[in-house]
């Protein structure tokens, strides 16, 4: 078995956490360190992530989550909060960034930014943040395996108003539209009614299907 | 530094693939069984990871996906399909087989079925495959992961024209839609214009808050 296929057998969606356990700082770092290195679309990496810790604010998140205890009782609660646009300065600034790192220009790429610039600034919003949301779900899949490879546990959680959610982080201010959730922590076992039931996911004849 | 940041830093979206070089079957199926192991909202795991390796197939994308040539060059073509909607039979089937393998019913998760049937079905199809879509993209960074770790190369890939790759795979009479799509293979070193560039990420600070 590979350390991935145990990491995903380990993790499930924790339903208690211990309030008490806190994740130390430099496993919160590794995680983040995974998502901000995975891939996104054309490498525009089009969300950001915010980890709330403030009591106060998980408390008035909590009642539009649907009062889940995740959001109060967990370590950390990261928030994946992708671009509600994508923007001519927000494109630029990505290009601008990939040729100072790599110290030179080149017209391939400078070709592809001018049809991205071309395309994505003039497209309806929603479509742009729709975009954007789906390069987070990258983000929060390869979360989940940073996590676990940590010993955290974590909940995915799109359980939530994500208006609400916008308005007490203030996200709409800076351009930016929660998506989903994931609060980590270490699991409670007395208490969490799922984590000793079995994983269940579809045999991979109905998942896969070979087109030879 | 985790073996996961170090799987990340080295994978990259592969240009150009070695075309003679075949990713054993064993590999293959691990990519596809850490997919299959991964996380979905409520578990309903809404799509399917269809594995092309049919060379007159991938020639008919090919011209559909900006005539890449990863598409035909690659070994295996994973094609990442959500459902196009949730429906009746699709949430019952996942809850079903739930009972099946846990051996028993119980109230809570009946409510939470009952809940998603009163909801999903009778949304708009669009919104229920976009939510889908975005479970797909959990597939997505999970197999780039699996990928690596396999030391396996692969490029996610949304250009191409999903109606057209439908039409070709027959997806839509399968009910689903294709997404984003995975070449994977081994990389050509020499005519890959980017395996030897850096890999731009935007700072940490630029893309994580904390909101103590």
């Amino acid at each position: 078995m590979s350390d991935l296929i145990q990491k995903l057998q380990w993790r499930y969606a924790t339903k208690k956490f211990n309030a008490a356990k806190v994740v130390p700082q430099e496993k919160v770092d590794k995680i983040l360190e995974a998502v901000r290195l995975t891939a996104t679309s054309s490498g525009l990496q089009p969300y950001e992530v915010l980890v709330v810790t403030n009591a106060e604010i998980r408390e008035k998140i909590k009642p539009v989550a649907w009062n889940q205890a995740q959001v109060t009782e967990s370590s950390h609660l990261l928030v994946f909060a992708a671009w509600d646009n994508y923007t001519t300065e927000r494109i630029n600034m990505m290009f601008d960034l990939t040729n100072d790192v790599r110290g030179f220009k080149n017209e391939g790429w400078e070709n592809y930014r001018n049809m991205l610039l071309s395309t994505y600034p003039t497209r309806d919003a929603e479509i742009n943040f729709q975009h954007a949301a789906r390069q987070a779900y990258i983000g929060l899949g390869t979360a989940l395996i940073a996590a676990a490879e940590q010993e955290v546990d974590s909940t995915p959680m799109e359980g939530f108003d994500p208006a609400a959610v916008d308005e007490i982080l203030g996200l709409r201010a800076k351009g930016l539209r929660s998506v989903v959730i994931l609060p980590i922590g270490y699991r409670e076992v007395e208490g969490d009614w799922l984590v000793n039931l079995k994983k269940v996911r579809r045999p991979t004849e109905q998942f896969v299907t070979e087109v030879k």
